[in-house]
């Protein structure tokens, strides 16, 4: 199987896929470890020297917020985020009378700073190398499932000494798709308080038209604090707040967890992103953002019930579609075959390297037997099927019973002890649930279920149970007290009698399910085994070939990146680096302040207040993608320039391919968080705080 | 197959299933044809004599409009449809300063009335039973194919001579799935204006959310005047407007075009609608509605571009959503497969219907077969995977170029003589056509060509040749001319040799696909052959056992219904049978004037000249279904008292089975239009007109 049959690449991306990786390295490319950082090519390219030091600093101020990036900017705790990373939270406080997600908040003093319930931040305290001891434990002659539970086993073990040892949160990473396993400890704040946030109008200003898009108008940003033992946390380590802010041509920095990226898949993985995942994902997405949005468009209360779902989808909507077009880009692809073929037959052509040809074979089937099972993996085991909040709360009761009692090494990763504490934060922390809203996604998604695997098939049968999806949905919701968070917490301690005898009908339907879901997950588990061994025995071939170049695929977990801020070409215009405030009344003014174009009241009317020529949003071409969101932009010095919240339209096909030409990573410029927090939010403390002149300033 | 596995069918409706045809004839059931009405129901059940004179004046004053209905409404050739069936002449009519589809219209003098390109009304004159000769043309023992082509030539020829003899529009239609052949003869008037439209907003006052949904305040009208020789149309058929309009539990009747329901298939038939049709074609609809919404959020322009494809996405959608949960409902279904349990063990027992009891089994072998064929079916012979208006043109011109120079009998049916006048003058009318939005929808739909057939299939390939979906949707959109209306005027007369030297880039790419779409298109009409004999032989058995109650599905041709004036209960509280102006301005204020919720200004303005107790729209259990849109709703003396716009959410089954528990025919009372025309339109020579005093008024 080959992304491209009978035709021929253009002559300009073959050179471009030829490129040496020492030339490679040239580009502002890569999502680097920070115990492998690119410490050569910015010595070479902007003559910048990484100290540890330096390193260290911004290490240990960066943080990470649920699926996203964050960062300590005051001495006192105060965690700079995007308003989009800080949402949830932000729904969750919020109720048919307050809407903070709508209207912004702003806690004028310590006291009215808002718990956050399942709000956790952690901190990267160390990286340890522990690839030779997750190997030794994995016999090569071991059959798939076998290696899987082995390896399962060695990573639960190795987290749970460094738990019992450090009590830090401990987590062996997989990077290099199986190249390389580094244990990585984590402090952690699970105590978090809403600070401030803008009216969602102008945090997403412009909406999902202009999402991914740039120019930009936005404010996404959101502050929380972390708090120890009931007072702000006291961090020795956070950002300065640069005076001027990101300049143009600059070379900065990003740090933050960029989550997922495919840049190292062989060619038949990627076939299998374009034709199988992909699709089915968009599927999903597009038939769940109609769901939600007709839902939303029947009263203002639907509308913020589901405002948040709704944002989701969409933003992965967006960035899917973008990441398909670009698969189907035969010039943009085609560099990536060529690169393929050319590692294969240096593989081939070096006799120290036998065995591993083979290897792109391997992954091939193992894919193909994975795609088997797609549709089936995503119904049932990814619960896409059983969209309810309450239907995860049900699973995870029933699993936690369920592997709780067994060893630590032979349980379902997510059930192992080291990721206990989180696990159970989660679990019982409040949240509204809707049933109106519940039972419309459930109805929809069991109607999506019957669809996957027919109507006659016998698990179909069972789970409706003769009622149709709506009816079944509306039973389910109805007869379940999940939404409690203290029965929750009564279910989950008494363990698998408690669950046993639960009457939930909600946990009733999980256990339905419960067996043809595991089994999925099995033989997927195995055949990801395989691809994790040939994908091991791949990046070895790659580094006697190529050398350290490369930095691994992104896996939400802590990596720098760097680059310039500058602007680029489009439709034959010139984008400029940045945008200011004045650009921001102008697009409502062209746009007739259609929603989402509308200002919110505070920022028509404090419009004569502000210095119109602050910088807005920036772009730079350090190399980020989704979980990004929040990170820090800093300069030279360390110092906050800015934060990113979004890449540009260019920039959705770095799923599997970094460009720097025209795609650019998207940030709120520092100065225009300091011009509005002091004249349109009123909030002159949050400033000083940041600027840190806030003592002299009170 | 069966719908239903081991699944015990609720007592109740085994009751429902197990009436007597003569007690099913009882309920208000049926889309009667004009030449079989429903005589004996209405005299049992309502005392009224349907007389020939009473049928013909309906008949002859109700219009067909495209896919839906209107209705003569004055003699001098005023015309009554839906605001919805109109948008698509409002949309063509419209430009970026003249929205006449969000704005509304109104022609204050005849010379103001605008010609509507493309507009075509037609009237049903005479309908003559051509079964006989159809049948005795396609010999019983010939294959599949054959017997299609001998059938597609009968028919060609029976239309071609009625248009010759008669100079009428000819159309043999084919009723009770192949069981009657019946030859309808229309007038035609093409010169149609456009007289009178509401702005959107209160057409369709409450939008998606609301759509199906009663109680309703929508003033869903449109007006156009038909013309001859540049003269309004005199017409002798037109309804006379009610005084009173609608009044609670009065028998009323429906004249109108019922598009398509599925009531006689089989239960295999209906497991492929559940299984392959409904999903593929929601999978679809909720793409393109993702894909539009998104396009329409990005400024006003693209909202007034996209609006009719829009809205038309959304209407189907919402129905189709509807109609898979009622299939999906084993209880509604379960009385369909009693039902079909109950004539197949008749027939079985009846020996002079030897050899009909296999007819099920061959119907389910071929629908398996289409059912194979449906993706590619769809992508490529229903050109969804070519999304757009230039690729229409193209393929309607090359096939046209083919098939003219063939016999008549032996064309694709589309090209036959009888159908020409009307595929020209919608061919070579003007519409406007938008660049941008074209390469779009093609672009996204290509993109679904390619997930359909698979990335690395020959046509595929073929298509793309080397290009993404996006570029070369870009270079299809760019290289044709095809939006100039003189321009195939052109390529149309210069036959096949001006076709094949177009050096069209939209001709060149429909010509890629035609040899698979027309292969995919034999295959299936083949089977649907098939399904068509075995279809005649069960009409034939169930007319022997049940005599002839039945009516035929709906075939987008006139039909007769007839109901009563009620409400419904709905979650324990009882609807109204009507809705008063005073509940459209209490609806405004309850949902805050929000977006669908919002008055136009005249609305706004105008409350305080409104008698708000006025009624607005109406139900009634009259058995409609999609094409009905614009029928008249009748009283007793044949006068009109209503206007169908829609059915409720619970109607959304009507495709497969008629309910009238809580299932209702939803219309704007005539009492509104004439309280709208006069005090917010101040169109009071307009409402004259409709009441038959404009003489005296003016």
């Amino acid at each position: 199987m080959t992304l491209i049959t009978n035709q021929r690449v253009p002559v300009t991306f073959l050179c471009l896929a030829l490129l040496s990786p020492a030339h490679r390295a040239r580009a502002d490319e890569g999502m680097w470890l920070y115990n492998n950082p690119p410490r050569t090519s910015l010595r070479e390219k902007y003559g910048f020297e990484l100290t540890d030091t330096w390193l260290d600093d911004l290490q240990l101020a960066s943080v990470r917020c649920g699926g996203a990036s964050a960062e300590f900017v005051s001495e006192e705790g105060l965690v700079l985020s995007n308003h989009h990373v800080g949402s949830r939270s932000l729904q969750r406080l919020s109720t048919k009378e307050h809407n903070y997600l709508r209207d912004g908040f702003y806690a004028r003093t310590r006291a009215e700073e808002k718990p956050c319930p399942g709000q956790e931040l952690t901190v990267l305290l160390s990286i340890e190398d522990v690839t030779a001891r997750v190997n030794a434990a994995v016999r090569p002659d071991l059959p798939d499932e076998a290696a899987f539970q082995a390896r399962r086993a060695v990573m639960a073990a190795i987290e749970k000494e460094s738990l019992d040892k450090t009590g830090l949160q401990s987590e062996v990473v997989t990077l290099y798709q199986g190249g390389q396993y580094h244990l990585y400890r984590y402090k952690k704040y699970t105590d978090v308080r809403l600070v401030f946030a803008p009216e969602e109008q102008i945090a997403f200003y412009g909406g999902d038209p202009d999402n991914f898009e740039y120019p930009r108008f936005d404010v996404d940003i959101c502050l929380f604090r972390a708090y120890e033992n009931g007072q702000p946390a006291r961090v020795k380590h956070y950002l300065r707040w640069s005076a001027s802010g990101a300049a143009e041509n600059e070379l900065v920095f990003v740090s933050g967890h960029p989550g997922h990226t495919d840049r190292l898949q062989t060619m038949a993985e990627l076939a299998s992103v374009r034709d199988v995942e992909y699709p089915l994902s968009l599927r999903r997405l597009k038939r769940t953002e109609v769901l939600l949005t007709a839902y939303a468009a029947r009263s203002e209360e639907n509308a913020r019930r589901a405002r948040n779902d709704l944002f989701s989808v969409r933003n992965s909507r967006k960035a899917r579609d973008g990441a398909l077009a670009g698969l189907l880009n035969p010039k943009l692809v085609g560099s990536l075959v060529t690169a393929e073929q050319q590692l294969r037959s240096n593989v081939a052509a070096n006799p120290t390297l036998a065995g591993t040809e083979g290897a792109w074979d391997r992954i091939a089937q193992a894919q193909k037997i994975i795609d088997g099972q797609t549709v089936n993996y995503d119904v049932l085991e990814r619960a896409s099927g059983f969209n309810s909040i309450l239907f995860n709360y049900a699973r995870e009761l029933l699993r936690a019973a369920e592997e709780r009692p067994k060893p630590d090494g032979e349980r379902l990763e997510e059930y192992r002890e080291s990721a206990r504490a989180s696990f159970e934060f989660r679990l019982l922390a409040e949240q509204p649930v809707y049933a109106d809203l519940e039972t419309l996604k459930l109805a929809d998604s069991l109607t999506r279920f019957v669809e996957a695997l027919g109507y006659n098939h016998p698990l179909v049968q069972t789970v409706l149970g003769g009622k149709s999806p709506g009816e079944r949905a509306a039973e389910a919701v109805r007869g379940s007290k999940l939404a409690s968070s203290a029965i929750r917490r009564n279910l989950y301690g008494g363990g698998q009698q408690a669950i046993a005898q639960a009457g939930d009908s909600m946990i009733d339907l999980a256990r339905l399910v419960e067996a043809d879901a595991r089994a999925v997950r099995k033989v997927v588990e195995a055949q990801r085994e395989a691809i994790r061994q040939a994908h091991a025995q791949i990046g070895t071939a790659r580094y006697a070939i190529e050398g350290p170049s490369r930095y691994p695929d992104a896996t939400s977990t802590l990596r720098l990146a760097f680059g310039v801020v500058k602007g680029y070409e489009e439709d034959d215009r010139q984008v400029p680096f940045e945008t200011t405030f004045a650009g921001l009344y102008e697009r409502a003014t062209e746009q007739k302040s259609r929603p989402p174009f509308d200002l919110p009241e505070r920022w028509s009317a404090g419009k004569n207040r502000l210095d119109l020529a602050t910088p807005f949003n920036f772009v730079c071409t350090a190399d980020i993608i989704g979980g990004n969101s929040g990170s820090p932009v800093v300069n030279r010095k360390g110092e906050l320039v800015g934060v990113i919240f979004d890449g540009n339209i260019q920039s959705l096909v770095a799923d599997f391919i970094y460009t720097e030409e025209k795609a650019r990573a998207v940030a709120v410029h520092s100065s225009a968080i300091i011009e509005a927090l002091r004249k349109v939010y009123d909030a002159g403390p949050l400033a000083d705080e940041l600027l840190g002149t806030r003592r002299q300033a009170n």
